[in-house]
């Protein structure tokens, strides 16, 4: 038997908190989930400094990765048993696409790193692009184990991340509006966060999901449960991956990795001591993948221990902010009030805070979750509904709970800064007393505000 | 008002997914999870390698804390409502212990390091010694806070966790055969492995839970409920905390952290390079408690990355197999087989592994969690009811559930060895043959067979 | 100690599957239970034809009075101790409002009957009108027991729930948008259903609930829970209320009790036999609150099984239709197409059923379950949020999710026919089988449609 | 394609709040579905007086029967995957014994009636009986269906119930001491109940559950899971099923029936009015299959409450305490204490109540709910534990928890007679005083006792 079809002699199952059990079928698979690169994502959580806020958010990609293959493998059963195809283009299901559908869902975060958003933004990584080169790059155990299935076969599954693959049925089962990525990491985040809003009804979903020609859709009975799904995960945008702690938390992380760069490629007294063994590569902006591969959460945290002890007091004093979570303060601000930021700014620096690592604008389009938007990326995001005479509706066009989100959403704008500025010590404030006072009053309800108009 | 009696304006609560919210008043406890020491145990897995067979398992120390701290904060409003002392010494609840009760919840396991059971062993340090160090040391953020409260609370909060405290309905609270901090820890560890095994009705026990003169004890009515929580945490050790695959890795560390103790301390070429930066105190054996607390999970993993390219092999070998989880195997051994286990590491020797990194004995009794056993600690241990008529009997001798496993339970033993020898790859399937076959004859059905009887 | 403090030596409670408790505290609660009239609600299903769409949904009226009368206790719970009034008229809680708040909770549902929808149709009864006379008829039990507390007080009750009375606290905990009924039965109903739509987090919406002087408010930072609520509230209208099945079931009901009234008040062969005891009272239309009190459920599927051997064909039919769940099938129409249903009718006709037994018009807004329209009933239904500095803000003016829905929402008009004008057997269809043709292209997709057209 | 192979067109499903979904793919199963005699079981209470001790266990035989159904369903599954037959007799899985699997499991309550455990008791029924009758004879809806998969298919599933049917596979599926049946009410019951006793991990029996030559049996694997379901079911008899409330309420029920059928088969005033009649079959011991079938949990209601103003004052009574839920008062007793009860009896008559009709004994092993205990009907009972050399172990001989209750389980004997004599009102006090007091005496710690001896 060809490795490809190597089935396990009997099903192997993980427990999993959010399916109860993942079901592994495929040698390949097993394989797979047995890699370095793979037992890696173990190490990196999830949702990255949202833990700090949820403290039940503490899950790793690993799980994610386990649940979204679990997922498409679902999805895959269920066009299987009622959607094969009886001829090649008939908008059905030909299973053999299966095994490169369950690969990409299983590795399809294999390229992700510590603190992503964050870390990429830095050291000008791309996670997508390293899930590429760890699938194609013949030293990594994944690639060697997707080669022994075909030699072309690495380079399907990078096609099906990348959404070049033809199949768009398999495309859109990993990477869509409604996918399986999507729909674990929902369900999975409301689990551990322990708040409800991530809950839908997934088996409803993957009951009226359907294959077509140009990809997947949905039967029109299944509207409500789809607008259930559209919501829920509206909540979870604005009610936990928007947080605004996390946010603070993520900016304190990115000056201190930016001050560690800094200083690693100076002249500073830091440079010869307290030695980030495995960052360095990254501060000097020469690294490989296998550099890239032995970072994960904990790289950071042990090196930010270290730097408790620093010479210098910004770098000192950021990892302190950082492992013992000092957030910064954050207002929200709103195209009026915008340029009243350079006098609040003026007014942290006056107080003693270099406001290059202290105060922060921060965007909530910019994290690394995008919300609801059809109007975006069109081809891809529409939502498709099937009628019982098999044309196809896009969604907001008949749910007007869905097309009242519909590319109006925004997030917001915040403005960071130093909790000191709110709740000074009692030994800054007998310095700095009319500072906090006049900063004070740009503030109200947790808003920026031209004092001068109220 | 004085510190001890600071009521937060508003309650505060933390979003938990075992208890939906935890409830902060007092602004002391508040303080308590802002502290350094405190924000620490975020990084420290509540089960250790555990998560590396339970994949869902991922959870911190940080989050149970919380939920002691809960669970005893409902079993105080219960006391105070429902039994409210009315003269000392009436074996009523006197609700002016209720500060010391919820501060040695919430920092009862504070003293944790990273996979304490084998780092203790390594190192030989003990979490509870040092829990009592982080309570009392005037250098602590912890210390500072409680000795706001009075001078004499740290060390009251100590004896508490040292069961020394006079009131034994505080110390039971925290520390009884159904204390807090189990009813937790079964609910949580359940709930984030998946299983149902450890659910119990813990709101029923709370109902039913009653202070008396010796300290806690549970109304004749609740006797099945007490039952099944009993019942629920002889199904956790067995199938979760037991489970040979954790074992097997936590061997590997131990074995790892031998070995870089041994090379550290010596001459080696690892000596010079790969500084493990935060363990070296510990290695020549030369720490305090701030080097303590700089350690946590991520220290092990990081080192062990940096090692993956260590000189040593044995080094190097271990750190990868921990990292890529790669568990050594295991079979069962009674009193009857154990003889034959020198003649199993003859074998694996012979077949070139060195015996003292690469085989291993564990006993389930050996791990750090305590199965039920009246027997072992009398004094403490006893669940006792109360019939209607205000005498008490003994748990064990009302139910025939519990009397069956009282005092019975015995975990088993192990023997560890690599997995090579069952699953050897070609290559050295071709130099070692015939060991592989006599090893092989020596097991049978997961046991040590003598296969002279077979 | 008078009644109305009495308080029970030990907090009762009843186990519930929605709530895991219901904590009884008041001597009067307890003896309400008691009641024969709150007794009988057990044998009043929550949710009528509802249980033949979804079979989990079997539970009665008694489970969700106590659940609305446990929300109440728990509002009023977090309004002592967070908001006590400190004077009249402060907009602050007055915990002596407690009891007659828990009293209407607990009541409120009390003059239900079987099927009230249909029954009060049909034998025009009023369920508000008898609670209100349940509660204040010397003759109750329930009457009985209030008159205990205080001469005024079972008026003073009926006035909670008749929306008079003067504290709109107490008025809008049992009765607004956000109130403790519909909390109550969302959360209920879903469970049973088996649905998850109805789920939200009830512990955060009483958190950021709370009074002030126009009665009760809620926090702005709970914007998004009221938000997940309303949308909570629209998918269990939409997908369980207003389900098709159910509507045609309560049709068959509503055709079958006047069939039954016009023989039982005519001179019919009925009349003489198969007495149906309990309800000639409501034949004809001679009826007093104890005549009232026998009915429930049960009575209404007990005549029908005697009916199954009637004399009369419309009679038996139709009651074989309701008791083994025949329902009619139904298809949507618009104002478009509504002048078509004559001629559907006509076609019925001339397949041989008589149109007044077995077709009908059902709108959705028909049901007793209103939907979330803050135009149609201003004062009450509209949900107001404050914000930090105390002013309010009307929800939909700051939630486009709510704006979306708000007096949009209009449920749909179905017109109801047997099922045989689509399915006929083979003896009907040699019969009739042109009248089934041209009735088929009357229909497309679920809809009326006008053949001409198409 | 002939009718027992007719598959739906697409797979059916039942919302379920137990299983989420049920799924229906062969026609002859929804046909089934559909018939009178299944739709009956919507209005027959699955836990009979249950539900006036824990209210939300309102469900009825409808909901566990679908139930039943999909466990089995689920379990063939597995069985086909994983267990394939290849030959005849080789103990593996025939997949063509699945229609008559999925039919005995849906139908194996069909002959239930209500209350049925006092209805058999008082009327000499037997639900088994009937439910063979059901299936076998040619008036019945259901017969009708089965016999056109084939002639002798009704006679087949009939033996399946009957445990006669030669494939104990099938058999053991449906009744054995861990059968689809037990399983699903075990679930339900807990579901409803809102208690979490009844709670095991379904997936997990399911999947370590296996054919061979002799019935089914399990993986030793699987053995906790097994003896957690153990314990599950055991809390589910001690706290549920055994409840002393619903006991009493029972025995109102027998004694109110038991005065009826002396009334109605005499010359009582009674006999000429308030007719119930579809219960006067019953009385005059002739009624046929059809009797039976119109009688549900309604009609012994609806009588019931006509017989609230009934001439016989004991028929009138009883009538009002089970309506209103005024159950006995009952105190266990053991063989010590037994013959106390005559003395009792004595005081209760004294009192002015009819020993016949208010005091009763009650034995919870009498109850329809069979505890576990391998002794009693040893070769279906036994549940075994495959090895991994494929020998077979019973389950007590290696659970020392299932030991601890093999055999032993006894449940309790309770004395039943009226509150009245615990809590007489002002009026009965004066009159029967000392009859009181000395009844007291009798009664300590909820048990008979020998007042001489305390």
């Amino acid at each position: 038997m060809s490795y490809q079809d190597e089935i396990l002699p009997r099903e192997k199952v993980f427990r999993d908190p959010v399916h109860n059990y993942i079901y592994v079928q495929y040698q390949v698979i097993m394989d797979l989930i047995n890699t370095k690169e793979f037992q890696r994502l173990r190490r990196i959580k999830q949702l990255g400094t949202t833990s700090l806020t949820f403290h039940g958010a503490e899950h790793s990609r690993f799980g994610h990765s386990l649940g979204v293959y679990e997922i498409t493998r679902r999805i895959c059963d269920n066009f299987k048993r009622n959607y094969p195809t009886q001829e090649p283009g008939d908008g059905s299901w030909d299973d053999s696409e299966r095994l490169v559908a369950l690969c990409a869902a299983l590795l399809h975060d294999i390229g992700h790193g510590p603190y992503s958003h964050t870390f990429e933004h830095i050291f000008h990584t791309n996670h997508e692009a390293i899930t590429v080169e760890i699938l194609t790059s013949p030293q990594t155990e994944v690639n060697q184990i997707l080669s022994r299935v075909a030699p072309d076969f690495p380079q399907k599954v990078a096609s099906v991340i990348q959404k070049t693959y033809p199949n768009k049925q398999v495309v859109q089962m990993i990477s869509s509006q409604i996918d399986a990525d999507r729909m674990d990491y929902l369900l999975r985040d409301a689990y551990n966060t322990g708040t409800k809003y991530g809950t839908f009804d997934l088996t409803r979903i993957l009951r009226v999901m359907r294959p077509y020609k140009g990809g997947i859709t949905f039967e029109i009975d299944g509207m409500h449960a789809v607008e259930d799904y559209i919501m829920s995960r509206f909540q979870m945008y604005v009610q936990i991956y928007f947080h605004p702690v996390s946010r603070a938390m993520e900016v304190i992380l990115a000056h201190l990795l930016q001050r560690a760069k800094e200083l690693y490629t100076s002249d500073s007294p830091e440079a010869a001591k307290l030695n980030p063994y495995l960052l360095m590569p990254f501060f000097h902006n020469e690294f490989d993948l296998d550099d890239y591969l032995l970072l994960d959460d904990a790289t950071m945290t042990t090196y930010f221990a270290q730097w408790r002890s620093a010479h210098d007091s910004v770098l000192r004093d950021l990892a302190v902010r950082f492992l013992d979570r000092k957030p910064l303060k954050s207002v929200a601000f709103d195209d009026e009030t915008e340029p009243l930021i350079p006098k609040l700014v003026e007014l942290i620096t006056k107080a003693g805070f270099d406001a290059t690592y202290y105060t922060a604008i921060n965007n909530s389009y910019d994290l690394p979750y995008d919300a609801y938007d059809p109007n975006l990326k069109k081809p891809m995001t529409q939502i498709e509904l099937m009628q019982k005479d098999g044309s196809l509706v896009e969604l907001s066009t008949v749910s007007s709970l869905v097309s009242a989100i519909t590319g109006k959403f925004s997030g917001d704008q915040r403005f960071f800064f130093p909790r000191e500025m709110l709740l000074p010590d009692s030994e800054m404030i007998e310095l700095f007393e009319p500072i906090y006072e006049e900063f004070n009053h740009y503030i109200l309800n947790d808003h920026i505000t031209n004092p001068k108009e109220s």
